[in-house]
């Protein structure tokens, strides 16, 4: 079995750390811009060889792994190198660009929209970790667009990685995780932005700061260059859920300020029955 | 040795359970509004008896943890009714106010104002854990203001528990701590909120929310019981914080609006730098 990441940070990298114990035998290919992502990948046995962006014909799977404008602009170039039986999967945590990107490609049916919803607040070969997929769920957007012998394959593949296999309109996907994920990235980058700006002794987060707190702003650990673009390519459900998001927040502000403390509470409460959903996941 | 405890949940109850690791002779003693609290801490060997707040002069311990407005409120009363040799001891989340409270009381050099900066999202006799306070900071306030002997003994424990001792003014620690726990709370509800708002359809959450909003919306499950009281105590300096937080929002939503996609990720890189900061701790 021959694949083929391109990229090779903390999604790819993990990746292949699975697939490596499932297919002991597969030969895997790194593919990135930067010298320094393949050496250390190869050093990590994330990888075996490199190769380039033209040169996928032999490749069983090309999984695709980098910043979503990346992905968008690369996927046609990708999917003019790959040979006849090639499956190339992306991972991009927004689905409608993507989708369109390739929309009229003669190979369309040789690409898999794909969305894990896994990861960690770390970035690059040193983040991969063994059984990030395990239990997590898959997103798969226009699998009618798939070949059917190619998704077959896919799904199976994810099935051996332990994967709950969901799927979902592109569009709706990133209306849906603009909220439940991308939204949670600006407000912990944002949080991280307002305590760094009013801390400037240090010394006060290091001492006053708790496991809440670090819990909270977690997220603005998380890799500009990966979250920069999906915020951008979102744009549109991105600053439709900041909007909700700020307004909220000015409500609770102007009650605070009235004293409104039965409806804070009141509020509140109501809130703390996302304890009940999140744990029954 | 004696030890009353004011509220019976998850900080009083958790530090019943260490005490009676470190002392297994010790006496413990719950006080509550709550009926069922009292019963569940019983059978959970929280406590060995109850008692009420006018009774407390056998005490050499009082642990006053419920919510802070309850603390300000019941402290006078609790010193009215001490012995010559017991301290009180408050956990509460908020100092200046609690302070103010017991300033002029005749018994105030038996009072030690703390704040322990532990806990979980979860609240009652239930959430009671072993070594919650194990390698944690916790913050005393006007130390001058107790008895030598008495703050002697407190500290001693507090090694004993493997806490980590700093001493801060309490108009300072209200000032610190709405930056770097009272707002994370906040942001948290208020996430929680936007996204049950939006996902009237719970399935969607429930399938498409990873590790990163879980963490992010943690909070949201905190009580309310316990929180409202806070952020009403520390209203000044909750606004200031939420205010700041606000105004970093809107200028980032700004900025994505405008698509100063360079801007944003160098605002994102330098906000990054918290990563070192909260894993130096």
């Amino acid at each position: 079995m021959n694949v083929s990441f391109v990229g090779i940070g903390l999604m790819n990298g993990s990746l292949s750390l699975d697939l490596q114990r499932l297919y002991p035998d597969a030969v895997m290919q790194g593919i990135s811009r930067k010298e320094a992502t393949l050496s250390r990948a190869l050093d990590l046995g994330l990888i075996h060889k490199t190769g380039d962006l033209d040169h996928l014909q032999d490749a069983d799977w090309v999984f695709v792994s980098i910043p979503v404008e990346a992905i968008a602009s690369l996927l046609p170039r990708i999917l003019d190198a790959i040979g006849e039986q090639t499956l190339v999967v992306d991972f991009g945590s927004t689905k409608a660009a993507i989708c369109e990107a390739v929309k009229h490609h003669p190979k369309r049916a040789q690409f898999l929209a794909a969305h894990p919803i896994a990861g960690t607040e770390y970035s690059g070969p040193d983040a991969a970790v063994l059984e990030l997929y395990k239990n997590k769920t898959i997103m798969l957007c226009e699998t009618a667009h798939t070949r059917v012998a190619l998704l077959d394959k896919a799904k199976k593949l994810f099935g051996q990685l332990e994967m709950n296999i969901r799927e979902m309109d592109p569009v709706e996907h990133d209306k849906h995780i603009a909220y439940v994920s991308h939204l949670s990235h600006i407000t912990s980058f944002m949080l991280g932005k307002t305590v760094l700006e009013k801390e400037t002794d240090e010394q006060n987060i290091f001492d006053m700061a708790g496991s809440g707190f670090a819990s909270t702003v977690r997220l603005a650990k998380s890799s500009p260059e990966m979250w920069m673009p999906i915020f951008a390519q979102n744009k549109h459900n991105v600053l439709e859920s900041l909007t909700e998001y700020i307004s909220n927040l000015n409500a609770f502000k102007d009650k605070l300020a009235a004293d409104a403390h039965a409806e804070l509470l009141a509020e509140m409460k109501d809130i703390n029955k996302i304890k009940s959903i999140l744990e029954h996941k």
